[in-house]
């Protein structure tokens, strides 16, 4: 009988992932077709990646012997966040351990004022930024009189999901801030007149051979990606532009597995790169659908060095909704069934305790138009999280 | 980070498979998504589901206690193999377990005897028959004057991938068949003329909705099913009357979840039923990345009693090969990478130890044409179980 064999084969290959979140646990998925096993790195075994069967190493991705650990075994160590100190990164690759993306790549990655400079000195669009020690507040006014109030100030590592960003509209705001307050370092930006935000994604062996994924667009509410489209619907002029300058940076710092490059399309129609990630990412969720190959089967593909897989796009319009905490609580599998009354709705559950604004899961709708794929991915994800 | 959260939500719901094996681990997979936990009972951990994450219930198929460890705390039982007697299996359904499958449809795809005379009795086409006592020569001698030799004799129960179906030219090969030794009932048929073997998915909820997918076409060697060309090359006229006549069996005796009918195209172009799996089916496999919805997430949704997803294909040729074990070994890890050069195809390993004939896997390729998803499944697979 299928069911009753009492024997398994050694995996085709092991891949360490520090992190355990929702990333790990769609990398989980596309690990198990490929006969992959997937060791996450978390100090709490309840976690998305653990609960979808990857293997749990316990311990804390801070700690260098917890990294060790992990590494212990594995053929290659990635990475589902930007939690990890570079230098213990380097101490994990100097041990004889393969890290992918290197820790060079990850550093831009982690910290926005690094990234901002690199991408700067190399010819890259960036809004006009400083970055200067906490309290110069001299240096963000003569900023502000060469760029104009507001201004965006951003703490250079640790944010994300509007965390650790806002809005500055004077030195007196400065000065009150408490993110401001919380950050040794102050990265300054000119606020960038956003026209649209967009999101490429390279999937990148480590020899160089890439593959860029459908531009996604993105809409942004409260810092937070809320609704994603794929194809953005933009020029092809820009979407050529937006490719060849995420894989070009992919190359400049010579990524491996997905790098996402998150662009704002500003009021002139021209490009300025906004943040970096280093790993798959939530601009990528379609891909499982709509793509021949998901971001996390190419991320396992580069950081193991296989051979990459398509990354074209199965339908004209593609729409994925994030489904965020609403306050107050939610019951996802009560609103389930309801969500899946059009049979075309594609769900993901991450089995996150709810918190307001939390991502708890995702929907994605593939259809002819876009107007039809936001119809039906809106009207799934209210089912699921209307308060 | 994404990656530290602590803390988990219940699952949407908790799903109880009796069996462990490939279509268990790709169940899993859809699981996983819908935010279902899976539990699965089986002797052995060391199995393709629990490697893939489904909580491990240790214990017998064939146990009353077993199943009922199983099914406490579970919102529904079901299977992935027919190993199950049908008495524990009501018995398990009156102790106040949903079980899906009901005892009555799984006893119909356990027995083929059963089968057959309720499908003839029924008034579905199926080869003629007779089921006699072990040893009743005459009673065949007398069958084959009327039908003529050679026919096939078939174990009611428990035969797969070919074991318990023998072809017998004489009364005499009859008497000296092991096949026929091991029966302690002989089912008798006529040798149908095959032209095409084809396989029909009906997805059903248990108050009769239903969704079929797209007509399979397999090609069978020495009996196991080696190559699944979805959609089947027949006349439009025939895929609406195997459509039909699968969906007319799956309420006639009220399938729950998936419920495969192979049939047989014979020399005149007409239809039988060859047999009947009341469970996801490895002739569904592409069903995976070319339908909207896969098997294994509609087998879920059905026996949760949950709206069923889309059935629709994404492509117009698609092609799976099975990957079967190789005399003399194989290592599946070495000829991955060659196999994904092609950038298209779709691998899924299921983690079994090597056995010549042994399914350890399947890939798939979407295409524009069947000649072209054929040469890439073909070539793939070769690249993993050549010799």
């Amino acid at each position: 009988m299928n069911g009753t064999q009492q024997d398994g084969s050694p995996p085709t290959a092991v891949v360490g992932m520090v992190g355990a979140g929702q990333l790990a646990r769609m990398t989980q998925q596309a690990a198990i077709a490929l006969g992959i096993e997937l060791r996450v790195l978390s100090k709490d075994r309840d976690s998305p990646a653990v609960d979808a069967g990857a293997r749990h190493v316990a311990g804390d991705p801070c700690d260098m012997k917890s990294l060790l650990r992990l590494a212990e075994g594995c053929d290659v160590v990635t990475f589902d966040h930007e939690g990890v100190p570079p230098a213990l990164i380097s101490r994990l690759a100097a041990a004889g351990h393969q890290v992918r993306p290197s820790p060079a790549a990850q550093l831009l990655a982690q910290d926005k004022g690094e990234a901002r400079r690199l991408l700067s000195r190399s010819g890259f669009p960036v809004p006009p930024f400083i970055e200067v020690a906490q309290g110069d507040v001299e240096a963000v006014r003569s900023f502000a009189a060469a760029h104009g109030w507001p201004l965006v100030l951003k703490a250079p590592t640790g944010g994300y999901d509007g965390r650790g960003v806002e809005v500055i509209t004077s030195a007196e705001q400065l000065a009150s801030s408490p993110l401001a307050a919380a950050s040794t370092r102050w990265l300054i930006e000119e606020k960038v007149d956003i026209r649209q935000e967009l999101a490429v994604l390279i999937a990148r062996r480590p020899a160089g051979w890439w593959q860029a994924y459908p531009v996604v667009e993105t809409v942004q509410r409260d810092g937070i990606c809320h609704e994603l489209q794929m194809p953005g619907v933009i020029p092809a002029a820009l979407a050529v532009e937006a490719v060849s300058l995420a894989a070009s940076i992919a190359d400049g710092i010579d990524a491996t597995g997905i790098l996402a490059v998150e662009l704002f399309v500003t009021g002139d129609g021209g490009l300025v790169v906004n943040e970096l990630a280093a790993r798959p990412h939530n601009s990528g969720h379609a891909t499982i659908e709509a793509t021949v190959t998901s971001q996390f089967e190419n991320h396992l593909r580069a950081v193991l060095d296989w051979p990459l897989g398509d990354t074209s796009l199965l339908a004209p319009a593609v729409v994925t909704v994030n489904l965020l905490g609403p306050v107050g609580g939610v019951d996802l599998a009560r609103g389930l069934p309801a969500a899946l009354e059009d049979p075309s709705i594609h769900v993901h559950l991450y089995r996150k305790a709810h918190r307001a604004g939390r991502k708890l899961g995702h929907v994605t709708a593939l259809a002819e138009t876009v107007g039809e794929a936001q119809a039906k991915a809106r009207r799934a994800a209210a089912c699921l999280v209307a308060p």
